[in-house]
């Protein structure tokens, strides 16, 4: 285990970051939907990294596209929650779109969304990790 | 912030979610690459959740697709380190691919690799966050 510290030494998972096509709305989504604030008080109509206030979770850092997304995606963020009927009613009155045709398996504890920059990410009914 | 804090409540980005088409060597590449383990013991050829053994960082999930990557990404993960060329020689020993043909401003920060199963990310000189 310490041979392993040491090779990866300060390598670490900083921000997880998601494409958009309008800054502005997507910030105020990510913002709203998980708590967190723009870490410069500038505003950079390119690229805008959300931080949790609290300095617990990852960052979300949102990047300017001009490319729709496409399916399938690669890579998404699953979101937990205890409450996962509110937060999706929530997330979807934020302008977030629940993808109805997804192909769930019978007993799913995951209902999968799309943020206002078309992007899906999942909401799993899921306690504390 | 009473307010918001009240409203996101529990709700929290767990984990980033990378499809790949080889568990076995996605597994072996990421847990090496960032000094994570499986959380379960038992093997899931599905779906493998990597964690930060000492807890502090998000954890990453592989899930199993068929589908090989379409450019370009709509989300991926940004990497942090002071060592940058140590890092990314390391990583490319792992089985990452540095990709030289990536479309970067001279004074770059970043370097683009893609992980074993072609997702692109990037290493960043940058101290922690």
């Amino acid at each position: 285990m310490a041979e392993r510290a040491e090779t990866t030494g300060d390598l670490h998972l900083a921000t997880v970051v998601v494409n958009v096509q309008d800054m502005q709305r997507a910030v105020a989504f990510w913002s709203a939907a998980l708590g967190y604030q723009p870490r410069e008080a500038e505003w950079d109509p390119s690229f805008m990294m959300l931080v949790d206030p609290q300095g617990r979770r990852v960052p979300v850092s949102l990047q300017l596209t001009d490319a729709p997304p496409r399916e399938p995606a690669r890579v998404h963020v699953d979101l937990y929650t205890r409450e996962q009927g509110r937060h999706v009613d929530r997330l979807v009155a934020l302008g977030a779109t629940r993808v109805d045709d997804w192909p769930y398996p019978q007993d799913a504890d995951f209902i999968v969304l799309r943020d206002t920059e078309g992007n899906a990410f999942c909401v799993i009914d899921h306690p504390e990790l």
